[in-house]
């Protein structure tokens, strides 16, 4: 079946539109209601579709943030090619705050290839699958931590098995200008969003960049910065001198290439880390301990590091339970 | 009416030992329950009776974890005095990990002197103003901002209108070693812990030693030394050299004088600050920008300080609702 | 696989039973529990199967209520043929007074033709669609606006694409006696019960019969006397004097031809509507007006029609979202 | 102890002013939280004070929508005296479009005279009734039916038992110029707004506007109106020709008597009432019946009036409970 | 204040009479609803007056089963005084199957003497205080373990203070036949139904007929034949050879004498017991056993009881939090 | 798709292990977060599997406790072959000692085979199906009544339709030694455990061993001596003459051959049970009766069975609702 979902801007129209999807939704409180989704179309002089996503997880604030700034940026008389803005895709997500929907409790980037009448979260992921990102050529799927991690910011790609395509992908995440390129080279769930433009062969870019649930300062600069760089790479807009990169700082590349970069809570409590984002640990070395709540005399649980590595995410929230992700690490490699 | 929780543990017993406050507490689950707070007594030679309060709000960590770690290293045979030590106060919102009691919805630091039978909030905010602090010489209720503000970790009192009891509190708070000292020069809410101590005479202190509902290794370390300065300085301790502090640093003083040092939000959506804890803004800065939700064409709301201080508490989540505290400033006073 | 839903009573047996149908639900307050849906059947002699439905939403009350008092007058002596009557097809929807199932969220109205272990509703669809309509020749599935929306009362029909088929409902429709036919033109989303009896080629009514989660006497009456009516035109019972239509009126039929017979909130806030039930309207029109509820000072925000129609279909509750659908018109046509 | 909450607006400056109250409200989502409740104060030349006030429960919105045109419409150049105007008075609620708060689930007509310290609800009424109806020569509050009930339209007055200010509250209710003044003869309960405000001699007119949880147009109409010819009345502005009451009809004045004028569901099931608003019936006259929803077998049960009277108020929802008012009745009076 | 409950029945008409207590209600499901408390009046010939209550908690049922019996079986003509019988007392807690109100959370035997106007729980106990309890002579509230605990069948009574109303409590007890008779030595918390009767000088009988959340077959005999041998003794009907005890079993009387006959739950997990109802422990014998939920290699944690006497009470859910109650001894003593 | 869940422990390592399966699971609360089901794997000499499954329904404890017991005591120098033990397999529903998952609503026992995609209980059920049962020659998977249900406790079987495979079933069950042996000899619901071991031909017992939501200390010793006795039979231990069966005791036999013996409730109210779990009905007898709760005056409504046998299940809880098995029969067949 196909999607219910419409757009309430047209997708070929010269100039800057803004406007919403509109996601049917019948329920008790609005018997023909509908989900709205606000997003953006900017069409310049002919050229490629550039896709940005934001709101994928409602918590995730920098991407969102700098693609608004963007949108009110961007001339379209100055722009060769389209761009697609929807800086809250998971839209009832991003209106409460939370990673997942509050109408179904959907996690969107455990959703691709998505499904039409599935519930509201399937119908966006299906909605990406089958309407925009075939229009794309370039994609970029902005996250963060969210509320539950805090992370070193990076701009990110996923091994997708076709070497062209990830050779185009990696030559963007350099043009992005950011301090680290992080590859996900470990468990490529292919329920992710970027999995999915892997397999419609679209050369796209995921990013971490910042978290606890707030708006860093610092990531969405640098995602402001780093789109900005990507359009003028792909000659979408010419490139702006006070883009350019400060000084001599070529991006770090590192890899997360196996589920022993993770520690994980085994007991639940109070987690106080030992380590700060960025740093370099030797397998072995102190991530933290967990003070338990039931028994003041319990001694606090220690846990550690099981390989070499740097710190790119640590446990937010001081309440942890057993399972529960405290830090991972990525390991450098050439770039 | 009297209370009904009784100690676990005797408050005079000799060494140290540890239990749990018990509060009976009959609900459907349990019909013949207890809440259990956390406690511990350290009696040593003769000498005044310290206690120490964390998890007032049950989502502020620094302060439990390094009282934690005070209980673990502290050796009864070394101290003169008392030590009483409840690390999660409102239990159950310490093991919940919120500012407030899911049982009740009570906030415990706007429930003093409390009610032995209107709820438990209200029975613990009792059994602290009847039983703990009559027995107290010196009383710290250790904060944070919790996780919906960010703080520069200060020390605090609050003026009691007792010149001798304000003095005896401000010479604690130099001892206390924090890079900061803040007085709390407004709207004294009688509520409070230490409203509550300075009723009772009792000399206090407060503090915010980070929050964002995380673990600050900065401010555990802030704590745990700030605790023991304190002790030497009354005598119950030996000082330890390593508890000295840094090079020349001594704090600055600065106060809340109004509620003109706070900026409220005007309007619901993303918040995107302009400023990072610890700037100095002048009245009229920019404090930062609110992104509406419900359509993407809007622009951003401004928000402006009223006048000029240091910054010394944001907003740590993305989303904001119209009311909510986005940032407060206070005013550098003669030390 | 097949149902696991099983009925007490025998469809076959001659005379008027009454009982439930029984939907075996495993779940925590009831291991061994079952969902009951009550229904009734009526055998007579040899005739044709007419199957009514209520409550496929559970806030929509003037179909579920003309039926039962339909079956208590009914008598299988009078009757030729079988009359199968489930007016809480919903059954937890209808004894929650809501749209949708609390027991799985589930709108039965968008779940056929269904599956038997996929949750209650569908298994309720799948029952209908296996068990039900297969054995009926006419179908009429009664609804309301329900509580978010207040309607002009209808007979309608939805076009299968098989003339005969609409041709028979038509006609239908046309004995029904109501003073609007309104034939659904656009969007036959697939999930509809009456899609599925379109489908199955059952003859098959729909209608709108008051709203706003009330029970409107007038469409009590109004359905009461179409059921009987049908029954006469069908052969199924005698035509009765006191059900003949008052006077000369014809019906007015009407059709929903497109999306741009729609108003959705664009806004959230409280909707102060400009028209009432039953008004035309041209293109331009005051559909009404949106206050929001953040800012005093901000103007109402107006909503207009975007064509020429009349009013069939208007927002009940006073709160509104973005995305609502404010009101619905329906263009008249030929009869 | 005193209120807590702080208006954004100066009741004592000249000319049209908005802005809110500000409740401080600290909670798990925000430590430095406020409720923020809007108003308008509009002073124009010397004269009388009118406060105005609707939302006091948040599914009424008659009161609350011609208040916001009245605040748009007047001119404080052509006002004599002071209008203050809260359309929204129990905010949480209105937000939600709930009777009572979703906050502390308080009743706001049940919350007189207030506590500034037992929750958001207690803390409204304390302020009206301790800053705002000092200030008021003249108070209106309005209400609805709100989701539950359907009204007969009318202005009321609640006996005082001080004569002058009971004639002087009539003489208003007259000036009002609705089609019904309702007295209520019974129960004053004491926790009511305009209980507070007999109690503090203010002149004080209710009134029940529409009701279902909508928003009546005739009943907006009827408030705007209504307000316009209370302040030509009391001279705070000029009368105005498009005002007047058309032809004859002066109001009927009737009167709550007793609990006998009321009739309750002795079962519970969907409500099919028998009579509309507005019908006078006898005692014994069917009100309606209730369908229960456990057996389709068993009969409906009947419930009738116990006294003559005229229909004031109708069961809205379709669903009732054993104990819910289905009915009332008012007696008609001498005006 | 008074009251607002009023009763559907008149406590003085001879013969039996059911109806309900309505208590006034206005929530946003209905503004003008009642919770409604069901109850029964029988008169006969002059004598003194026996108030039986059982649904204190929502979930204990031999007594209201028992009561509802006898009030079947019970004929006016054969009475000598007034029986007032309420078997659901805090019906909103009995309709939902839980120990405490679904509307406030109350524990109605925790709010004695109550309050008219803070809750329905508390308006309840206001009610039994102020109406009911001063028309008793005797009075009889039936418990039993409920959800979360299981009871050796017992009637109790609660020592008052004043000698002759425990000795006609203790005749009482006698009296009514069960096989144990418990006195409450312990904590007279002042907020019990018995205790305010104690206050009001009635003689009063609790006891603790079953639990486990379930119908006790055997209680509800103990408790029908109680009723039945209490009211002989008292002279309010002719004593029945069917009630007579069987063979020689004069009742054990018990005391619970101390915080020392508890044993609470350190740890939380599923508590395993070692023991049964009635058994005799000295103290050091094992109550059972907690295996915790988080790691699999734990071994249990044991508890032990503090002292010597019999099993009364157990905790029955499997799963215990740290603080439940897992049994209670009590301590025979001489009848 | 295959399953996401990974072990901590190597299922073929020689000796004792501990751990728990990972299930990723990204959820607000935790990003990167796991639910965690512990499970323990023991290695003896070659020889079989035996897979050992508790807390499909998470409250249902003495399978669970019995198996930590084994888990303590079993050495694996003793062993001939392979345990494999889950005592708490839907590991969430056990922590909320709830039937379902709390975390998808999913029971567990109606979710086979499964799938590694659709929510965690039917990707707990998906590894048990494609990684344990394939490692498994016998299974069992213990079961009790749980909070809604009492059992009289025995050994069960479900027919399969492979004659070889129900008979070395039935041997597994005679080795039991449970004082009874059900027959499922109705219904085989494809969803559940015991019907995939079926359908993978690993030979399955099944059982109930208590209920009622708590631990019975009689199951735990039966299911503990149980699955002794049959790794004694299948030569994986030796057996232990403490486990031989007291006396002449050879196990009774009986089937629960069809939907006629189940008793169900009609009416809602509080269940009253007229049996014991034991007894021998005959068709006609009471079964119990059903108090309502909206009339006093309703007379109770009695319920009965409809064919003879042996009451092998009663309804645990006071309240029911109409749909709720009340109680069930099994008939008593050769051995």
């Amino acid at each position: 079946m196909s999607t219910s979902i419409w757009a309430s801007v047209d997708y070929d129209r010269p100039g800057k539109q803004t406007g919403d999807l509109w996601l049917p939704y019948s329920v008790h409180r609005s018997a023909y209601g509908n989900l709205t989704i606000p997003l953006a179309v900017v069409n310049g002089a002919p050229g490629p579709t550039l896709l940005l996503t934001g709101g994928t997880h409602g918590d995730e604030y920098e991407g969102p943030v700098a693609f608004r700034r963007l949108l009110r940026w961007i001339d379209p008389a100055a722009l060769r090619g389209r761009l697609i803005i929807l800086p809250a895709l998971n839209a009832p997500a991003v209106r409460a705050g939370l990673r997942t929907s509050p109408e179904d409790g959907g996690n969107l980037n455990r959703a691709y290839p998505g499904e039409p009448f599935a519930g509201p979260t399937a119908a966006i992921a299906h909605y990406v699958s089958t309407v925009l990102l075939p229009m794309a050529d370039f994609y970029h799927d902005a996250h963060a931590g969210g509320s539950s991690l805090a992370y070193l910011p990076f701009v990110s790609l996923r091994r997708s098995g076709d070497d062209a395509l990830d050779a185009a992908a990696l030559a963007a995440a350099r043009a992005y200008g950011a301090p680290n390129i992080q590859i996900w080279g470990y468990s490529p769930d292919p329920r992710l969003s970027t999995a999915e433009a892997n397999r419609q062969k679209v050369v796209s870019l995921g990013g971490e960049f910042g978290g606890r649930g707030t708006v860093s300062r610092e990531g969405v600069a640098l995602v402001e910065r780093g789109v900005r760089r990507l359009m003028a790479q792909w000659n979408m807009i010419e490139a702006r001198p006070e883009d350019a990169l400060p000084g001599e700082s070529p991006a770090r590349t590192v890899e997360v290439s196996g589920r022993d970069c993770y520690v994980y809570a085994m007991r639940s409590g109070i987690f106080e880390p030992a380590v700060d984002l960025g740093d370099s640990v030797v397998g072995g070395d102190l991530c933290g301990a967990v003070w338990g709540l039931e028994d003041i005399a319990d001694p606090p649980h220690d846990q550690r590091f099981s390989r070499d590595g740097i710190v790119m995410c640590l446990r937010h929230p001081g309440l942890v339970q057993k399972g529960d992700c405290l830090a991972h690490l990525a390991i450098e490699v050439p770039s």
